[in-house]
This record gives C-alpha cells, structure tokens and sequence, in this order.
C-alpha cells in the first residue's frame, strides 16, 4: 500500500493549470527578465485583486530570497528587522538576513504571533535605555500570515500593527508563502485589499499554493522601495526568463484559481481536524489553514509513522509528540480519508 | 510580417523535452529541496557526463544567483575575485559579489578571455609590492566559457590556467551559462571531463541552453566547498520544489539533448557568420559560438531595426554600429534565413 | 561639593605610565601599522605573561571594532557565533557582527556566564533537528571574562568549554575587555597561560584597563587566523601610527603594571561590597570583579543620585533599582569612602 | 650617522601641543563616546574653522575606517562609489568598502583627480546603456584632497564637481587625510568653508596632520546621514574614550595650529621640489603638498637608499624609479637639508 503524505506543500508539482500555461505560452518570443507582456498581465491582475491599482509588483523565485531581498531593501545600515522569534526569517533561512548585514530582533509571539501591545512595550522599552544608540535600531517590522503555526492575524490585529507601525516608522511587511490557505479560510476577515492597505509590502506565495515556483511581492506604494529591481538583481532574484513567473501568476490569478487552491486544501484540513478532535486528538494549536498540528500519544506515533509521512515538531516526555499534517494544494481528498482511517 | 528576434537566448520558454519531463513527473510526491529521486539522477547523469563520478552536483535557479553564491563560498574575507574586466561578475550583476563583501579583481582580457601569463603578470606584481597585506589578496580565478564575447578557452588556455592558478593556491571557477554551445563547437577541444580536471568548480548552464531556468554547479572535488547547502539557502537559492531544476537537468542529460541544443544553434549561427562574411560584413569578435558580433553600416543598421530585434553593442562613429545576433535554442533556421535576407 | 562618579571604567585618561611613555618614545621615527620594535617589544612581553613563545599579538582600538574583526576573520559563511544571549556582541554593539554577514545565535546564560552542560545540550539538540542545513551553523563560541556582570569563569568551567569546543570543532574566543580586574582578582584561578592553553583568540583589553584606547588580540596558533592583519584593515582596524597601541601594552606588561591596575580596583570595589552588605544592602550578582551591582530603596536611590554618578541597571517595582558602580583605574580610594559614607 | 626617514607623515608620534593636552586633561572625569566638554569644544572650533554653525562633526581613528563608515551611511543597497581609479578606497584598503556591500566604481583620473566632464561622460555613457538597471548605480563620489599624488582640486574644480554632483543627485565625499598641508598651500584656493559649502561630507585628516590618530568628519547638513553614531558603532569606530580624539582636534584647531603644521611642511617641501628642480632632477607629479614626487636615475637611487628612507613608486626600466619623499608634521628643516646635500 503506498504511503501517505502530509509533509508538506511543496512536494509536489504545480497546479494543472499552470503547466498548461507554460506549454501554451512556450514558443513565445519575449523580452526578459520579466519585463514582458505576460508578467505585465499577472502584474495588473494582482492589481485588481489588491484593489491597489498603484502597487508595484515583482516575482521573485522563494521565500527566503524574496524576505532577504526586501528586508534588505528597507533597512538602512543602523537598523534590524523585528520578528516573532519564531519567524521564518530568524531560524530557518541560514541567516540571509545576517548576509545582507542586518540583524533579526527577536519578540515574544503567541502561536507565531506579534502583538501589536506586545511590540509598543517593547519599542518603549527600547528607546527608554539611554543606550539604544548603541544598540540595532528597529527598522522595520515582519511578519507572516498565516504564521508558521498556521494561525491568521484577524483584521483588527493587522490594523492596530499597522496603525502602530505608522505611528513609529516601521515599515511592516507580511510574509505571505501560504497565504492562498489565508485568503480561503473561512474565518479570515483580512484580503488582499487589506494588506495592501495595512502593509508596505507583502507577498503573495506562489511556491507553497499551486506553483512550480514564484512569490509576487506586492509593493502597494511603490516609491517606498526605489531601484527594487537593482536590489533583486543583487540578490541573484531576476530570472532571465521571467515569464515563467508571471505566466504561473497569471494563471494563478485568473478565474480565481489561487482562492479556488486555497479553499480546498483549507476544507480537507478542516476535515481532518474535525476528525482528530472526534477521536480524542488534542489540537496543538488553533491553525485554522492548511497545516494541522496534533497531540499524538507513543502508540499512534508508531502507528502513523508506518504508513504517513508528516512532520514530528515536538518530542513529549510519553513517547508522543506534537506532529504537523500539511494539506498541499494536490493532496488527494481520498489521501486525507485514508490518513483519517489511521488515526 | 512578423519582427524577427535574435536579441538573446532566453526570449523563449523551454525545450519541449523539458516541459514534458515537467509534465510527466508533476503528479510526484518528493522530498523537497532537491533532495528527491528526479535530482539525484539528474546529478549521476552530470557526474557521468564529466566522467567525474565523485563530484557534488547542485541546482541554483540563475547565473548571478549561482555566481555570487559560488564565490562567497571559496572566498576568505581577506579575498576577491580575479575577472576579466569585462567578466559577467564584474559589470553585469549589479554588484551581487561585492554584496557577499568581496571586491572583484578586474584583469585586462583579450576578447573577453584571460591569458595564463597575463595573469601571472599581474600576480607577481600584486605581491612584489610591499604593501599587498594593505589590499584585497586574490583568492579565485572567475572565467567564462564560453565567455561574454562569445569566444572560447582552448584546451590548452584552460590547462596553462589551470596549472597556474594550483600553483598559486587559487581555485578556478567557470561560469557556463552558454556551455552548451561551447560543448557543441565544432572547434572547442575541453568537454566536460577537462572541465571537471581543470576546475575546482564550474556550472553548467541551463536558463541559456533550452531550459526555463536553473543551472548546474558541479563541484568536481567537493571538499573544496563545505556546507555548500547552507550557503546555497542564505543565498535565497535553494527551491523548496528543488525537483523543478532536477527534472530539467534530468532531460537535458538524456539522450544527448545538451549538446543537441548547442549543435543546432552552433550551426545556424555559423551560417549567419558566413552570410555575413559573404555579405562583406566584418565579424567584430572571432566568436565561434551562438552569438554572432558584426559591424553594420548606418543604412543597414536602420533597415535591420526595422524588421529585427537585436542588440547594438557598441555605436560606430560613421552611424552604424557593432550589433549581436543571438542564437538560441528555439530560434527557427526560417528565421535565421529571413534575416540573411535581409543583410 | 564635588560629584563623584562610579559610571564606567572609560570615563578618564590613561594610567601616567602610559602617557610617560608616550611622551618619551614621542619623537622616535619608527615604521607605521604596527610593524615597529616597541610594538614588538609589547608583543615579546605579552606573549612571555601567556608563556606562548608562539602567538601571534595584534593591537585593536577598541572592544567591538576587535570582536566583530576576530569573529569575521574565524567564521566561514554558512556560520554564526555562540554567545550568552547578554553577551556584549549581542546587544550592545549595533550590529557589529551581522554587519560582517554573520549571526549572533543567543543562548541562556547565568550571571553572564555559558555552561558547558548547557552548549552541549543545545548542540546536540541543533543537529537532532534534521532541518539543520537550512540554518545558521554554530561556527565558534564567544566568551567574556570577566562577563558583562563582572562574573568569572573559574579555570575548571574555562576547561570544560573549552573541551567541549575543540570536541566539537568549535574556536573559542574570550573577549577580555575588562582581563585586568578577572587576573586581578583573589578568587581567579585562571590566568594568561590558561586562557592562552584554552582559547583559539582571546584579547587583554587595554581601554578599560587604564590605556588611552587599545586591546590586544593574542591568537595563541596563529594558524587558525591566517591573512588577520589584511581582515583588521578591512574592519578598518589598523592604525598608521599602530605604535600608539604598542607603547601602551609596552607600559602596561611591564613591571606587572596591568596586575596592578586591576588590584587595586578589585580591593576597592571588594571595600565597597564588603560596606553595602554591612550597612543592609542586597547585592544582585555575585561579581568578584571591579564592577558592583547592588538592590537600593527609592531613598537611597534618590540620595545617590543626588551626589554619585552611576547606571541603574534595572528598575525595581517598589521604586528602587538594581544598580552599577563601578572602579576603574583612576578611581581615589576617597571616592570609595565617600560613596560608602553616602550609602 | 644617523638615517634619514622621509618614508610617510605618520611615522613620528604626535605634535607636543597634543601630548600635552593629553597629559592636562588626563585626570578629568568625562562621559564616554565622544559625549564630554572636550569633544563639544573641538566640534565648535571645527565648526567655526568651516564658518557652518550647523555642521555635524564625529571623530573617528583612521582613513580606511572613516571612509568606509561614511560610506556606508551614504549608500543604498544598489549603489556604489565612484572614485578615481587611483582612490585610496579602490587599492589600499583591502576591501572595507566592498566589506559593507557596496562596489567601488572606478573612473579615470588625471594625477590622482577626477575632472567634471569626464564624471559627466561617464553618468550619461551609464545611463545610455539601456541595461543600467542590472548594474550597480553611481551612488555618490569620493575624491580625496589633497589627491594620493599630493595634487589639490582648485576651488573651480571642486564648484564644477559639486555643481554636477547636486544635479545628479550624488553625494560628493572628500577624503582630508592630509587636509592640513591642502590647506597651508601657497596655491590652494579651497579653504574648510568652501569644502563645507561644496562637499556633503569631508573629513579633516588628524593622523597624518599631527595627531596620535584620529579624523574628524565633517557633515555640512547633518539630515544627510541619520543615525550616523550608530553606524560608526557597527563598524566598530566609537571609541570609549573618545575624548581621546577630541581633546587632540581641541589642540589643533586651537589657535591655528593645524594650519601651522600644513605650513611648516609643505615650506620644507617646496624647499625640497626647488632643489631637485636645480639639481636637474624630473619632477613626476606637480604635488604643491607635503609629498613630493621625483625621477632619480640608478646611481642616484643607490645612493639615496643608502641614508634615506623613502618609498619607491615605480621602477624605470633605466634601473632608475620614481621616488616619493614625504615631509611630515615633525620631519626637522636639518634633515630635508642634509637629503638635498645627498641628491
């Protein structure tokens, strides 16, 4: 019997729809570097969906590049980015932060959240220490959404962050990898429209929801980034043949399909987590997107590991663990009723 | 009628191999990172191709990306970089070496080439001065093949350099973007195998040789780059669907397909050089490859824009200009005969 | 009357041998950077007082400017340094390190010290995590003695780590900004010759240790830092008059001076801890050294204030403080009797 | 009989009036970091000197370290420094530009001075080029005065480069590290006001003018660099001490000194220049500072190495060289004397 995968999202290929564009559009001669008609297209699309008609637009290949390239972007050599400590950007990207010359600061989060309370204590305290001159200076302010645990900043919390960056000066920028799984759950109140409101850049992942690969940064007042694409290209981001960017982008954009890829893989998660909390399974945390973290106890462990691939997050002192199932934008539904019959 | 396009060879999508091969492993669940089945045959196919069975193969996505990131892994912070001044590191990259804290050491170069005894020249000077410990130390040698200008290293440049550069301790690296048409030139005497001998690092080129993106660094002793992973992802250049890269390298090695691409441009290239020739146009660089330099009155220069695109190299005082035509792995032999016509 | 202060150890001038002696070599014509025969007599003398015929000295201006070039010059890409999460390099210097591309990786500390137990317990648990590779690898251990709360590592912890390091492959450097007051204390059993046996680099600081500026960096293998007179002038760290630097470790290594020096403040501030604990005050950390930090009322702090100079540390919920005097080398015995008469 | 050294200005100690007001502030108790009495009264006497009350002035310890603090404030991460080919911050610093990110652009120069018109030539050629956004943009541009051949920029020279600069919107930065003998030349028509009105950063050279160490650096308009003691923080330029610097620029801004030294030398130098001219030797540049260019035959550099320190520039192929001969702040009128009586 084959086995099962809940890894991750990036295990698989693209979307259906997208390797059809790529064919489709194949034999075109165009210039590069993303500078042709189809990433222009994919460009005004994300647009009209950000109901930003002036955001600047630009595809980068992954997260980590695209976070490093933006951060660095921003940041002036006295400054560092503030993060949740357990941001992407602090312990998972080999410190391309670091590599730009920028330091990550740190901040307590709750299940990979800041608070916007949280981070004005900690900016007070800051500039309260006569000694912050000689200390990295906050220069800006990421986040993602979802977070790394899966759980979404509701409006009102992007907006007090926003309206407290505002006030001090911090750029605030959403690191959006799997955000389709954002946008399409049901209880999320923040769209597109709303962070390109609320932030001063974004991206919207591409890799993790249904592309080869491709994140669109979403710059909504563009000025605030000047020369983006000297900086991409410094950070070895410009692909020569762009449009295979902006051709999966604008696929992903057209009919809804990037929402239509989020909704589904949200509704098997839900399915799955409905069935973990009917068979006695402890939630780990209260992600209501694609990832599902659970308390497995010894037994079941064992039991999963034999037939089901996912993540151990977090050894218990029993022999269980908290383990992560992530439903991916091709997860099968019969996949899901399998890993469910399992449990 | 339509505009003809010998601007670059990456104005197209992929070799149909390739999307097939993209299309046929798209419903693979893999390990991400590249770290999948589809990667690793691509890797023995490389390691086969270079008769080096030890070497460690990667994926990067583009040429700056895979430079920068080559290159602050050999370097100490003492180092840099010795190019031909013309070299793509030095002038094209937007500074993406001098962001990993390395200054780029630039040579004089003779079509775009370095000479064994030049560069002995001027390290024997660089040390004879008292105050080297005052200046960056050289710590690599960056070359081209085939080289901005299109031309070649011989067999026999590539051994005096070679010899050279362990003699003096210092890595050789060559930037293949193009190699398939190097590979595929009826005049080159250095395949793989002499690569792999002569290098301590090299990649082959894929975004230029028919594939939508990727190229594939081959670390013929991998000793010499510890941790080349970690240094690949704080570069931004790992890919979480690594595969994308792997399926293509995979396609590319079978059956040959990489020197294929490469005769076909070659040939057709070689039959515009002859046209032009023929024509009573002089050929500005002695490039055997698929980019073709010719210098073009002013009359002919304005009839060509009219019909083609291409790129004007340099501006001749009497109005016309040295022009490149560029051959690429989709352009048709109709096309490069419509443009012969127009001569 | 006058107001006396316990601010810091670099608020006055130099020891008056130190200027004597610059005074007197003043007119001598001697070569520049540091390549002059005092600055070898100093090296002579610090290399005799760490009974290591072999290290290589070099003289720094100051302690970050030494820590961010010692730490560039030992990290490859791909890695970060350990330090206590309030180790001096990552809070109180602005960046210094990841300005040369590199993480601080923080770690739990206890009176500003590191545990062996501790770092082999967060190393086994880094490489447990099969994600290891895409993070920032520990690349060397940074240390301070004594720490930023005048706490010491007694030889037995020094030898611990030091073990666990070289186990590991890990360089340890110790950061010896305030070394005098740590040698000079009755409960340090750990010397220059230990330190130079247990440590890849530490440096003798000469700032706070009654020179104008100055830190001498001593690599005891001078192997494991090679080029590290080319890395200090690319941290901008070599003086053209380097002799400066020399003359003063010349002074300060002869006739025991350095050793003087920290006695007689250590006695002074062992005056000052013996008489806050007779007259009731809590002392907040157990520091041997030339740095006092006790608990005082919101009286008390307020009368303090009025008449003494020094740091509160942290601010106390009843409206008193933890707070900071402290000796340095020009301190008057007096001003010790008047503080405690203030107490 | 004694050697005679005219190898550089910085192989004495410092002028007595310094040493002495070491020596008479050393007892005082001052905050540290460049935040005392002194410090401020140096920073008037230097604002007054520039007639720009509203200058921000730093001290900071060396040439390669104050060029790479400034910078790195001033840059951008897609930008680069344009400097004459034979500007300091291009050979002789071992890469602290190229260390904080940043490439340094290198234009041709005439005895060590970049000219209006070819600045201009080169913006428009760049800007031309239709592929400027992938390269590394002129961001700012460093000429230093007086130049590395001891040549002086005219005060029409400078108006003509800053005119241009402001047009382009590029910082103009000069490197004063031998300011003092710019200023005290008979022929120099640019004084410390028109380098405030022209330049948006300088700095006036201590090191080589006289001090122990040190370099003030002048910001006409502070608002241009932000943040600016943080930055000198993270390159490790912040001197606890540092009072150190300022009570040295108190002493050589009080009562002209500064000017003096300048004066003594280059009437020495002159001396020197006109001998040589009599003697029939070839002056290589037409230095009017403290540094002074010659061609001397192969006898006469045999002879000269015999009794006199100085440094070879270039060897002839006659078996002759270009020599250089500096006069520094303390080189005695007897000796360049006793150098003439050996030509």
């Amino acid at each position: 019997m084959e086995r099962l995968s809940f890894l991750s999202d990036y295990n698989d290929g693209a979307h259906p729809a997208l390797l059809r564009a790529l064919a489709e559009t194949n034999a075109l001669v165009t210039p590069g570097y993303g500078e042709d008609d189809i990433c222009d297209a994919a460009r005004e699309k994300l647009r009209a969906a950000c109901v930003c008609p002036e955001a600047a637009v630009w595809f980068l290949s992954g997260g980590t590049q695209t976070n490093a390239t933006v951060i660095d972007a921003f940041l002036r050599p006295w400054q560092g980015v503030l993060a949740a400590e357990t941001g992407h950007v602090n312990g998972h990207e080999a410190g391309a932060v670091e590599a730009t010359g920028h330091k990550v600061l740190p901040l307590p989060q709750r299940d990979g959240k800041l608070a916007a309370e949280e981070l004005r204590a900690w900016l007070d305290r800051f500039y309260a220490d006569a000694s912050w001159p000689h200390q990295v200076q906050p220069g800006m302010v990421y986040i993602s959404q979802p977070t790394e645990y899966g759980t979404l900043y509701s409006l009102a919390e992007l907006e007090a962050l926003s309206a407290l960056c505002r006030e001090r000066g911090l750029p605030l920028y959403a690191d959006g990898a799997r955000l389709a799984y954002a946008l399409a759950c049901p209880e999320n109140d923040a769209g597109l429209p709303d962070l390109a409101r609320l932030c001063d850049a974004f991206y919207v992942g591409g890799t993790k929801c249904g592309a080869l690969l491709g994140e669109a940064v979403v710059i909504p007042r563009p000025a605030a980034l000047p020369q983006f694409f000297t900086v991409m290209k410094r950070h070895g981001a410009v692909l020569a043949k762009g449009r295979v960017l902006g051709v999966q982008f604008d696929a992903l954009f057209t009919d809804g399909l990037y929402y239509e890829i989020g909704r589904e893989a949200v509704r098997l998660a839900d399915r799955l987590r409905a069935a973990l909390r009917e068979k006695g399974y402890r939630l780990a945390v209260p992600s209501p997107t694609n990832q599902v973290f659970a308390w497995v106890d010894a037994a079941a462990l064992v039991r999963l590991q034999e037939r089901v691939a996912f993540n151990v997050w977090e050894a218990a002192e029993d022999g269980g663990a908290m383990v992560r199932f992530v439903v991916g934008c091709s997860t099968p539904a019969k996949d899901v009723e399998a890993l469910i019959a399992l449990l």
